[in-house]
């Protein structure tokens, strides 16, 4: 199977390690998993007969620029995508306001006939119908497992092994660095501010944080499950958002004496889609601590199902992104 | 597609109950789930247009037989499975020392041209590998999602959802009566023999619940994973026992005092399969109280993933029979 990789930031390159770690178990136990194609901002190479990978991750590190990649055709991303292929990994960096670049690169894919795995939620929440057409419409596969709680499975778990569930609602913790600040503010009785400063210098908060504690990077993800899961229309723009940046030490240590913790929870279900701070008890399944991710379906047959993951992290995202080209491996290749 | 279900006591008639409470929405998403035969241990009635499920279930639980039902032919149960139909849904009782008579069941299926799916314990602890190579011999589908955990995701999550992970090791609490027990124990700090006497009442625990509380029954579980997801060849006999009659509300004080719980865990990895009660610690995601079932896995790219759900009931259980049956229309419909 032939893949092209559009983004090769963190990701991206995690998934080439994974790719490169595991050539030996996918062909024994798939095939060749061949990546032909990697594209990041300045530009795109492409090779039929293959990409050194580790070269590339090298050449990426140290240059900055995988068109600095020598033994390969250089081009423009979109003509990349013209060329021959099975599956692009779309993996640029999630826009929420404009979904661009990548939603032009999952339509083009679709329309050059390939099947694609993304992990970026710009498109997923802004125009996921769209999507889903265009996919139909060419007859190409769409998964996008790692755009929500990284190796936390979710979407292809509600999809497969609940199906034939109604899902009623879905709540949970679907961003880690929040949840690492929370916790932290809690078991260290410290405030905000400085427990934001902690996770930035440990490089789990952004510079940037605003996406994170704001609340967008949760209700981008809310909007994903509502619309692959549930069946509903929803963009963005339908979420009630409230982030963390006014709870205090003293907050959560009032609602610990009560028996409670505080979280920020996404919470989906027919009526509405909302993010905010929220009263957890503290011995819920939802009460996961430092990074963790944590969903909570609750369906008609099954009733409550909990999952529990890392939703961040190069090689864990990639688990979710191999896990979705194994999926459509299997489906072509039949 | 047209279905056999042999057994039909809670958990064939929760199956039936369920399949006539979905056909519009079965029949609107994927296509007519029609069963045409049932079986219970007075024999077998089969009916190719259909049986009326409603009726079949009255029958059996006002006279106790469902060969009282009228408008079907009455046969043995192995020449009901020779009648047409896709897939036969084996959900007899649980024998965990002959594996019968499901393991004759499953293979006789297969022979005569229908996948397989089943809750059965018994047959996969027992001989895993003959039904796997029956199976593959006859080019049929066999899934078993139902057999551990109930509604709780677990086995088709480990070979989709974490597909390309190495699963280093699996642990959990895949036993409802004993972690009831054991929590009433350390609720209410009561004795053992309190606890299992209300869990009687509430018809948790069976009369005889050896199998429960002396952890076989937890024990054939990672029978099952050890043999389906980690690829191992075992059988009931390799796996290290210990029950919970032994457990006393001081020894859960004492773990309590220490920032621990008593859970009777179930543990298996490449080098052995353990089943034993074990201090878990209180805010440890394995800690999960009543009746849930949970289980951690420790994979390569995912790290740890842990599911919860409801490990019994038979709508829970109908739940897993039914996402399989739904994964076989797919499979078949192609």
């Amino acid at each position: 199977m032939d893949i092209i990789i559009l983004g090769f930031g963190v990701i991206g390159r995690g998934l080439a390690k994974v790719l490169y770690n595991k050539s030996d178990y996918l062909s024994k136990n798939y095939g060749k998993f061949n990546v032909v194609g990697i594209a990041d901002s300045s530009g795109g190479i492409y090779n039929k007969d293959g990409i050194d990978l580790l070269k590339a991750i090298e050449v990426k590190e140290k240059t900055g620029k995988i068109t600095n990649y020598k033994d390969a055709k250089k081009m423009d991303i979109l003509d990349l995508i013209k060329e021959d292929g099975d599956v692009v990994v779309e993996v640029t960096p999630s826009n929420l306001e404009t979904g661009e670049p990548a939603n032009t690169h999952i339509i083009e894919s679709f329309k050059n006939d390939k099947h694609v795995v993304t992990a970026n939620k710009g498109p997923l929440c802004l125009c996921f119908n769209e999507l889903i057409t265009t996919a139909k419409k060419y007859n190409k596969i769409f998964r996008f497992e790692a755009s929500v709680g990284g190796a936390m499975p979710i979407i292809n778990l509600a999809k497969e092994t609940l199906a034939g569930n109604e899902i009623y609602s879905i709540i949970g913790i679907l961003n880690g660095t929040t949840n690492y600040i929370l916790t932290k503010m809690e078991e260290e009785k410290i405030d905000f501010e400085t427990a934001l400063k902690e996770a930035q210098e440990l490089g789990i908060a952004e510079t940037n944080p605003s996406q994170d504690i704001d609340g967008l990077d949760t209700a981008a993800k809310i909007v994903i499950l509502a619309n692959a899961i549930m069946g509903l229309n929803k963009t963005i723009k339908d979420v009630k958002i409230k982030g963390i940046r006014r709870i205090t030490p003293e907050a959560i240590l009032l609602a610990n004496k009560r028996g409670y913790t505080i979280k920020l929870i996404g919470n989906v279900n027919r009526k509405k889609l909302i993010v905010e701070p929220t009263l957890i008890p503290k011995y819920s399944p939802l009460n996961v601590k430092g990074t963790l991710n944590v969903a909570m379906f609750e369906t008609d047959l099954a009733k409550e199902v909990v999952v529990v993951g890392r939703g961040a992290g190069p090689i864990e995202t990639s688990s979710a992104i191999l896990s979705d080209l194994i999926s459509i491996y299997k489906e072509i290749k039949k």
